[in-house]
């Protein structure tokens, strides 16, 4: 799907957020600058400011015209955002849902694509991790995350609260194709379904019957089913089983932090908020947070960020360019022996690696 | 809450169901009946046959007059239930839902009481698992587990599968109070809310605002939050930052499965389901499931289905001989040299350990 003659121009809008956001991103940009100038791409830039800090100077989430005008971008490249855990002047979960969850579901990003691999020398929790490289295929526009739910008789003792999961052949069908493609690409070809659908009977077993339907346009590719109970059981006793998981919205969220912590922590994980359709932009975060604490300080670890500037540029067709990047990423983390540096110190060993 | 002074007789029921059922329930009456003849109890026992192969035989998952019966015991003492994974013979969930779901949901098993500990001998897949001790308490009668959905245009390109997850205050408010007053009689006094509020709104504030509100009433236990996905991270980064979680059903499901793993194995891992207001029994089962590939080969642990029968003393008032099982217990675990030993091999040195 990617395209074979990519523009010569990537007209970008950046949304560096709150917290160590900005920090992470000016890293991410560094490198993105030094790699596509030398593939003799124009990178045009446009900032935008979101986040809770936006949010408390301006009271405004998402307005109608910033997300009209992030659609005429070609690919959105996003920070982190998020109020400090104690702040109680910003709701809890306003940004999260009024934001970053309406990018994904306005601009259609059905395909939440999270890579999860072990490096060399990157230490993980884990006492013998084996072999890890896979990649989450989570399910980005519908499941648990549509926020279809109510509340009833609130804050009484006859309060009933709803939260419905909705999904659909067209959603679901979708993203398994997606899945299936981008595990017959891969050189094990093994797609595992995880899901619960012993108990949550409707969307499970529609996620298995496509499953089942879509696997035979696909006869190469092997595939299985796990219990998301017993895929987190896997994830830390023989992750090395795995090669695409393909899930649900909220199995997805949840297994893909597990994994970026058998895999050294979500310093490394990066994210793609992705549009297969091309219909609207897609949109690249590493999976961390906003982490409020360390903000400012230049402890954090941008290799996430610029790990989600190479799935950018995937997606945009110019893979010579993320493959460097991807390249200068695993030297440079080879080459760490344990010392702390700073974020424009670990950006620019990346940078100089490419 | 336990009784003071436990009846001389306990009215058990027991239910083997299928797989590693039989093999491990043998061997946790085998303990149970050694504990209970010397501390002076007499011990009744009423066997069922119910699960997958019993469904094979009759058709019946679990009929109203069993259901009735069942009710007249004291506790249910609980193996495994399920088909093997390519019995296509059986319809997938059918018994785990007809069967050991309506058993929780018919006998108001609201607390579904799940402990994990690392023993000092015990393998953990964790290269630095630290002093594991927690337990979780998983709302074991409401959520996305009540069954509550539905299909429209099945089969078809526009079909819609919904799963609504169902919360109510007495609900949520019952197992909060349960998991506070658990904390309050554990050294650390702590608490841990699971959930993931910032998506999951409704149901999200409800248990938010109840753990607010049921924290006054324990003004000695500490307690924080911690979304589902940022709870997998802790697992297996910092385990032993757990005292007492309380979460919801599903969510309860898959950190218990996760804790289990990092704990050594859910051939250890024992559970609850327990009517903390004693009108109906409670029933008490290992986590782990009937495991059809090693049935019949006398390779299952017992352990888990042993210590399943210690929370069952507990629970009915019986502390000293639940003690001395978990004695057991620990002095077995702490002579594995691991050395195989055979599933009545470890019920006879339990047994022998008392
Ligand atoms: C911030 C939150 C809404 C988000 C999610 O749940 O999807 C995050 O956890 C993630 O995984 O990107
Ligand atoms: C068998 C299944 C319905 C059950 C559950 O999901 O509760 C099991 O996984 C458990 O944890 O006891």
């Amino acid at each position: 799907m990617s395209a074979t003659q990519p523009a010569a121009t990537i007209n970008l809008a950046v949304i560096p957020g709150d917290g160590i956001g900005p920090e992470v991103i000016a890293e991410a940009l560094k490198v993105l600058e030094k790699v596509v100038a030398e593939e003799g791409v124009t990178l045009e830039q446009t900032e935008y400011k979101l986040g809770a800090q936006h949010w408390l100077e301006t009271g405004e989430t998402l307005p109608d015209e910033v997300l009209a005008d992030l659609r005429t971008r070609d690919a959105i490249l996003f920070g982190a955002v998020g109020a400090a855990p104690g702040d109680t002047r910003i709701p809890s979960g306003i940004i999260e849902r009024e934001m970053l969850l309406k990018l994904r579901f306005s601009l259609d990003h059905f395909v939440n694509l999270r890579p999860s691999r072990l490096y060399g020398t990157v230490g993980s929790p884990l006492a013998n991790p084996g072999n890890i490289d896979f990649i989450v295929v989570r399910e980005g526009t519908e499941g648990p995350y549509v926020g279809n739910g109510g509340t009833l008789r609130g804050g009484t003792p006859h309060e009933v609260a709803t939260e419905v999961s909705l999904n659909t052949a067209h959603g679901v069908e979708r993203v398994v194709r997606d899945a299936f493609r981008r595990a017959s690409e891969r050189p094990r070809k093994h797609l595992t379904l995880v899901h619960k659908h012993n108990v949550l009977v409707f969307a499970g077993h529609l996620w298995k019957r496509t499953v089942e339907a879509v696997a035979r346009e696909f006869p190469e590719v092997t595939h299985d089913y796990l219990h998301i109970d017993a895929a987190t059981i896997f994830m830390v006793t023989d992750p090395s089983r795995f090669d695409v998981i393909v899930t649900d919205n909220l199995f997805g969220d949840i297994i893909t932090d597990l994994a970026a912590a058998i895999t050294g922590g979500i310093g490394l994980a990066a994210s793609g908020n992705i549009n297969m359709d091309r219909t609207a932009p897609s949109m690249f975060e590493p999976v961390h947070g906003s982490a409020p604490d360390i903000a400012g300080q230049q402890k954090a670890d941008p290799t996430a960020a610029i790990l989600s500037a190479a799935l950018l540029l995937d997606h945009l067709g110019y893979t010579t360019a993320a493959r460097r990047i991807e390249a200068a990423v695993v030297a440079d983390i080879e080459s760490r022996n344990g010392e702390s540096r700073s974020t424009a110190a670990i950006g620019d060993a990346i940078a100089a690696a490419l």
